[in-house]
């Protein structure tokens, strides 16, 4: 019941973007030195950055939210690598070997790692641990997650963006089987089919991606997940990484933080917190498109462009990473740029 | 004289990748925990900077050359700004308020800033000056520069490029009319077609663009270049920056640094490098994609994927800059991830 409450209030929190504020940085770019509009992109960028953080904006602070989970589902051998792995790779990354510690470093971006719910106990410094539960179920066969431990998982994400000292929130996710929950939950939210939403993930071949198929279908068909209830849909195909990150979003927004996606597992979570509440959308950028089917559409629900198209396929929070010198760069331009009138320069497209 | 003789030096200085360093980065990428290629393309850029610098890789030290010139035709009207604008633009580039500058200073990236041959004197600290012309002349009714001085801005930029302690040259350029310039380079070049490679620049209008296309053609027409003579090409339709950043790609391919394009314009110069050194293309790593149509057909031609597609109409080597944290991310990547060995994690692709 505390769970729900906190839902509750955090929903309360989240207010559209301060279409003023976009309005006067759009307004700044244009008194720069450069013609109109031509730093494309990173001109949006800025006025959406500031649309959310105020007008001026101050440099950004950067916190990767990493959550890694274990999914039932993998016993339907939907993933090229065994449940150990979620383990293994989260103390890696806590110990700085994976690809997400070595890019959080290089690009200046603090990494928080959490443990949303792995099968295997971790006893690393710096990891904190939800306790919740040791993974979902297999959803082939039930609910991957009760109502509470669902309402829980996104209690515990609002809680911890409530927490973060920072402008901008990226999400990072790690779990063997993530891909089949985050498909599940994009299927039930949107109405689309399994094969729409299914790839490859991090590498299975054609049988897996068969296997994966089918076990998306058996659980939609077994769960009946209503799609009007984002919380049942998390509960019963989600992840506990995915419910977590879905409470990050929700508490991120309504601090008004620039909430960065990653690919389609972050992009599952962010769908389920925009349908709990619409206006976190306003709040997110969407750092790169993954090469899953389902990332298009999740997108393209969520009406973002991705900034970056790399054929990343590794999760992490790599892509939210790696775009975050470009999310440094168009509030640089913003506060750094002269003024035609400030350097004397001829402005022809007034 | 001397300069074509410094001309056949650099080039007898060129030689192709090492096909075996990039052999050895993608071994070393195999192995590290990751599914294998599931970094996409940074994978693919950090095997090329190997296969240029060698392996192992030390982390990237960038510098952009920015080179600035005044072109005769934009006196045919082909540009949304005057002529004035180029001086303007690179004194205030040179006290960092540009774009450019911003950038830099924003992405860890030395800004080394080149009065190549413009119109109006610029006395600025920090800025170089070749001394060769005040620009070039309209080459609608007749060569833009002598072929002697095309070769003295050819020997400049190889000379610069020597200079540098850099394993990263970026190339970056400013001049008023030299999208023109850079268009009538690459329809000499590739027998293209006017309208093929004209586009609105840094934004002109329709009747603009028509007069570029026109302007174009007619340089063309009056000059007649010989495509198989790339010196006689830059000389009759090209511009000083576009002559010197030529020679600056040459200095660097010869010197085994990684030559990062900008836009169209550093592209038309990267072309007319590559047309005298064919194994200059493996140095090369395309940052970003231009609106321009012939920048398109530039990158086809040079087999190129560009990094980056932000909608950049800016110039000033704006999107190679945006592009640095990426070829450092890839060195990252290289250098600093833990093995599926090192780290205890389960290898499954093996």
């Amino acid at each position: 019941m505390a769970d729900e409450r906190a839902l509750v209030a955090a929903l309360t929190r989240i207010t559209p973007a301060d279409a003023a504020a976009g309005a006067a940085a759009r307004t700044a770019l244009d008194a720069k030195t450069k013609p109109r509009e031509s730093l494309g992109r990173l001109e949006e960028l800025a006025c959406r950055i500031a649309s959310v953080r105020g007008f001026p904006v101050e440099p950004l602070v950067v916190t990767a939210v990493l959550a890694a989970a274990d999914h039932g589902v993998a016993a339907r051998r939907v993933s090229a690598y065994p449940s150990a792995v979620t383990r293994e790779m989260l103390v890696n990354i806590a110990r700085g070997g994976a690809a997400a510690s070595v890019l959080a470093g290089t690009l200046g971006v603090e990494l928080v790692v959490v443990d949303a719910g792995v099968a295997q106990r971790v006893d690393v410094l710096g990891v904190r641990r939800l306790g919740i539960a040791l993974g979902t179920a297999d959803m082939t066969v039930g609910p991957a997650l009760t109502r509470a431990e669902a309402h829980a998982a996104v209690a515990a994400g609002i809680d911890l963006a409530g927490e973060l000292d920072a402008d901008v929130v990226a999400l990072a996710e790690l779990g063997i089987g993530n891909t089949t929950a985050a498909a599940a939950v994009t299927a039930a939210v949107l109405g689309a089919e399994a094969r729409a939403v299914c790839g490859a993930g991090t590498g299975v071949d054609a049988a897996g991606l068969a296997r994966k198929v089918a076990a998306v279908e058996q659980a939609l068909a077994v769960n009946r997940p209503d799609p009007d209830d984002p919380v049942g849909v998390l509960a019963a195909v989600g992840g506990l990484e995915i419910a977590f990150l879905a409470g990050v979003v929700l508490g991120a927004a309504g601090s008004r933080r620039i909430v960065l996606l990653d690919g389609f597992v972050t992009g599952a979570a962010a769908l389920a917190a925009v349908r709990l509440a619409p206006a976190a959308a306003d709040t997110m950028v969407a750092a790169h498109l993954s090469p899953e089917p389902g990332h298009r559409l999740v997108l393209a629900e969520l009406r973002l462009e991705p900034l970056l198209d790399l054929g990343l396929r590794l999760g992490e929070g790599t892509g939210a990473i790696l775009a975050v010198p470009l999310l440094r760069s168009a509030v640089a331009v913003l506060r750094e740029m002269a003024t035609f009138a400030e350097a004397g320069v001829t402005d022809a497209g007034r």
